[in-house]
């Protein structure tokens, strides 16, 4: 069921009371264009059977009449959650899309996430220019510093009244964009005129709405690297097993697309797809006596019902999973080794290098889109909303329609059976 | 305009007579699914207003039933035209998926393209197997080799009908699958149950109803790495200009995209946006005394106006193009040399190096369901189609819909406003 | 100390009977040139004053006149122990070499070391020739498959007498090379005339008079990116620890070149250099309240001795080492706990995707050089030997003075003393 | 026939007057030792029977006693020449270095190679310390900028001088270090205490007693990259020649290690080796007969002879070299044309890439130890010096014994001699 028209309605600051300083050096503003949610027929006909027009997200782009005057407004961003490729060009992004395209004069750079949003840590915000950020899109990670979890709600309002900030970008997560619509909720239940503008950020690609999300190109590249290592680790001795263990917590993307783009992958595990431990041992028993090696990739969070986990919770509230890398490892040694089959398992996480790289050239351009955009939105005055990506147009999307539950492989879907198609790994449920 | 329904509609051998030897293996084939081309709402609207159904790409994938029996059928690939990235990654996923999924045994890969096909020239096809194909895709290039132009059509039809080839697949261009079209069509006027199914091939991303061909990323990726050349050898002198040349004839999407994942170009020149020599020398200059470097980036096709350019045409029918970057050079040169000013000119064509380059992560994953879904299509006996992408799916698209005219870069479009805010360069029309 | 003259003598089978095929096409010849052991005056100095020759090796090359007669030689290659970019260059410029600077025409590649010259393993040998090597040298691992240990002596000289070997190319580390000599003597006392041929491959870089192994550069180069990755991790929250846990059982090369290539690293741990634990936390706490991040590099083989660890050995004879990385996480994460400081410990092991790169230039060239000058040591007749890389000069040295104990960091050398000069790491013995 | 003692020997400000600051840090520092300059036996031999010491150089080091106090001292730094891998991790180091090491708190970074020590010019220096460099080494090109040619030598001193300069940096190749000893020799006529520390950069590794400079491994890596695109092309046509121009304009070692790494190389063409273009054309055409396809590597200094080159040098006094890429472009499409063969001919020219790249770990971590030798010599009072490499050893040259002339590819040495193996190119002279 798709969301009907009032959840795809943007909140806004109204009525605009200045021009876009663009005008006059751009030809094109964004006026009333919609970008449809369906893509089907199938999802269409409803819509056309009841004779209503099907929900459409407001495009993304400047508008000819702002709301803010960038000459009087300061603005403010910072950076939440795990790294992700391609942080550092939003953040760039958004400081010359503010200073070149608007005028803004003030930004802030809240230092380590929410907690430098809240006086009481005694994090001094830097001051963004565009000397400041030139080059910060060739290192990985964040020049601004990252945390998890909220901060008192009283504590930030302040802290962005107190520094004249009238639009704070937000770049993070789930968790974060949660936390970034409570504060926008607020600010409006206390009358004050404070843009709130997401920036979605999920290495794994599991946020609604959002078709990719930056980051995600260069980890399914370097994930690919790790995947072409554990093959040949594989190869190299006789009942090789290389097992490579990818982000992904409640959603497989990076494991299914990187066993896509690497199509020496036999086994792509992921927690959309539950499968028996017994029945993968066994498939992966006979691929070791056809092929005398096999390659597996699985997603952090695949076969957590297996493992014993408790109910611990990170500081962003994600549970903590247990490590069925290092599982995995260990059954797959356990299994084998009363079989008598030579073999040897070749375990490889490499979690932490993907997250601090710098974004590829796919995600770059991206994360510069997703600055620009932002900007413009912020400036025209939306609040509580995100840039999203969705039908090849870029689209502003309320935080609570993106936050409402996670996207998640299809097992019906094309994806998953182009997985099936490229593995050529059989039913283990 | 959007085509019509019948122009939508994709040319099939019926009805199928086989059980696809997927069923049992697979829990999902592709009906009546259908991908929308309206993709905003005002381009949906007409439609609505007139009661009618929009028109709509069939989706791509497995037919429960199929025309051609696996067993008795051979398949032939061939490439055209210029290199790009993931040629082999097609190839390879072709004999994959006949192989693996379908179980088809005899599978040619014919010589340099049609060239291979004409008996006339003696080439003999290799034969293809996954041995063969296993590791090809980490190289650049194709395996096949390729030539340009058109071979005597009765001749390739029975080279066809003698080896027994029942799926033909090129890959290719514009004229590679105009090329395919005439075949499909010539055999249709024989009677023949022989299917041609193109798999498209631009580096320069200039086809119609194809969101992003394979090898783009790749080539945007490079191209990044070009510009970021030109910028070191810019900043590296006083005055210095880096002046890099990309590929795209008629369409700048190289350009454009490698302009906005390398942020630091100040030029960004395409054959749809024309431009006074004069207004850009002038700009140049402006820019080289306000902050003493520049980096421009243009692409082949564009100011073609400008130069002396004869009605020469390549064997594919390409007009030859005189060199835009040389030109330029030149003329950079030729009116800076009288301005009182320090500078020096660095000119990178990087051209072929981009052409020859295995294909990366994201590439490297569309090639293969690319070979995927033309499998598919071909052994349903679907013909005179190739594989597209819209809206977020795989489709089937009829060749003559793709070839009508090239895609390009439209003024007024997202894509070029974000280029002219991200590079900041005046109007110079 | 370094050897005496008859310590760095090679081991040949006299006279030489036939003319080397390559006279007439070469020029240049190796005759009695030998390459200096010392390479400082202190070194050279005793000798001059005792009136002696200084030691020195033979220099690497072709020979006028060779022992064996190529058109009647099979040769065999094999290669052990674990991955190391750059085996199958080795093994690819072995077979080029002797294919086509020699005219052998028959060549097997043993599979999975030296078990599968042990008949009674059933492992069929390959056989190569120019057109299966080709693109080998573009995938990482070994096209041969590779295992540990030891095989039965005489069942290994009885395949290669029954195959008709005359010379055998073994490619591995220290233990590999003791049994390649071992091998080789078991055949001189038999009288056979069979030589073996090691191309020293150890990823740690710790053989002796070799100035720098293959895959050495390859390594380096990939275990700087880890140590980035864990630079972003470090400076992206409050109290960040990157910790990057590189290979180096009993020699720190990787992690020491690593740190100095990437100069981010603060604390560099390598097993030549003992270090109290709590001098070391203490040491990294200072850091963290100083300066709110670092970056700790440890070589596998350092604490050793705070490990409890037991006295297993691997099937090559190496003792199984307790994971320091492991250690070492834990014990920053329990020291750090209690000190009132925020802090986040990131662990990346990123071993297993180091070894399964393909080479890059650096090792690629040196590999294809340690292939060409090792055909040329086994056809001439020389036995018992490795190439090795000795001040500037391609060598041929004795197997037991090369593996008469390990090559590490002196603590007191000038490696050190860059690495100390660059991390800026206090003495914590 | 070698150096003699005399010409070994570093000038020297002396006597040295205050302790290093390193002493109580490091345990290591360099005193009396020297690094040979004969590496073989036979260079050794004329020595010992005369019974004289073989001329040795003086090592790199930090020496217990310096020249120079280093609270009194501001230091300089500049670039010339074109543009090199490294430039920025060289800069890095020494400011570093005099930082952390030294203490060091004044340190000037002139602007445009000795353009920037001319006053007249007006190029203000910028002031260098840790945080201006902390990132720079990931960016190719130089911080600084760059120019040719040299400066009034007054006019340079004399800034010197104002500014307290008393150790200056100077990065460049052949042109720049005898520019650097010019001054050098004039301050030291006029009597003042400034030491003049050369760095040698040299992309084309053409500088003697440095065994490979800086850049020098970025520079073949990326070269690999476009001969391994130059084969693609080749393949990928009937009768395909790729053919690459790289740098060194009277050496070819970055042509022939590219050669030696990218082993598909056919024809290896450098100044060192001439070659009659007639019998060049021959040997491809026949190689194009056999196996369909060529690829050939050239140095842009090679068959000068051919070429109608006029007598123009550019700023840095190197005559200006006619392409001979685009000569034998030209001459190859003019000999086949009407050899009755199909054929193709893709040229590629990578240089501005290659220049422009980031330094790559091995050139890092070289760029780094460059930079603190030649710290701790400038600041022992070492002068008309370069940093060296030699024997395994870093080394202090003197910079007229550097500059005495290139060094070359010896026709008759290994290099050449692997180079013959690997390619099988025919003897063309």
């Amino acid at each position: 069921m798709l969301p009907n028209l009032e959840q795809v309605q943007v909140r806004s600051f109204a009525p605009a009371r200045f021009h876009n300083p663009l005008v006059g050096l751009r030809s094109t503003f964004v006026g009333e264009e919609r970008v449809l949610l369906p893509s089907t027929l199938g999802e269409l006909e409803p819509y056309l059977q009841a004779g209503h027009l099907p929900p459409a997200f407001e495009m993304a782009g400047p508008r000819r009449e702002i709301f803010f005057d960038p000459d009087q407004t300061a603005c403010g961003i910072l950076t939440c959650g795990g790294l992700c490729p391609g942080i550092n060009d939003v953040v760039r992004s958004v400081v010359l899309t503010l200073t070149y395209a608007y005028g803004v004069r003030r930004i802030y750079g809240f230092r380590y996430g929410f907690a430098g949003l809240a006086a009481s840590n005694g994090l001094e915000p830097m001051l963004l220019n565009p000397r400041v950020v030139e080059d910060i899109h060739t290192k990985g990670g964040t020049l601004l510093g990252s945390s998890r979890g909220p901060q008192e709600m009283g504590d930030m309002v302040e802290t962005l009244q107190k520094l004249g900030v009238r639009v704070l970008f937000a770049v993070g997560g789930d968790g974060t964009l949660r936390g970034a619509s409570a504060l926008a909720q607020e600010i409006l239940r206390h009358g004050l005129e404070i843009a709130v503008v997401g920036i979605p950020k999920t290495i794994d690609n599991d946020l609604l709405w959002v078709e990719r999300s930056f980051g995600f190109a260069t980890a399914v590249e370097e994930a690919t690297r790790a995947l072409e290592a554990a093959h040949a680790e594989a190869r190299g001795t006789l009942g090789g097993v290389g097992l490579v263990k990818l982000m992904g917590r409640q959603s497989g993307f990076i494991t299914a697309h990187a066993s896509l783009a690497n199509s020496d992958v036999n086994f792509c595990l992921v927690p959309e797809i539950p499968f028996r431990l017994e029945a993968f041992l066994q498939a992966l028993e006979q691929r070791l006596r056809e092929r005398q090696h096999a390659v597996v990739a699985v997603a952090e969070g695949a076969a957590q019902e297996m493992l014993q986990v408790g109910i611990e919770r990170d500081a962003s509230g994600n549970p903590r999973l247990g490590d069925v890398g290092v599982f995995l490892r260990d059954e797959i040694n356990r299994y084998l080794r009363g079989r008598g089959l030579e073999f040897s398992v070749k375990y490889i996480d490499p979690s932490y290098i993907i997250r601090g790289l710098p974004a590829n050239a796919t995600d770059s351009e991206y994360c510069l889109a997703l600055g620009q955009y932002a900007v413009h939105a912020g400036l025209a005055g939306r609040t509580d909303l995100m840039v999203g990506h969705w039908n090849g147009h870029f689209t502003y999307v309320p935080i609570p329609l993106a936050t409402a539950r996670r996207k998640q492989i299809e097992p019906e879907g094309e994806l998953w059976q182009r997985v099936l198609g490229a593995t050529g790994q059989p039913d283990m449920s």
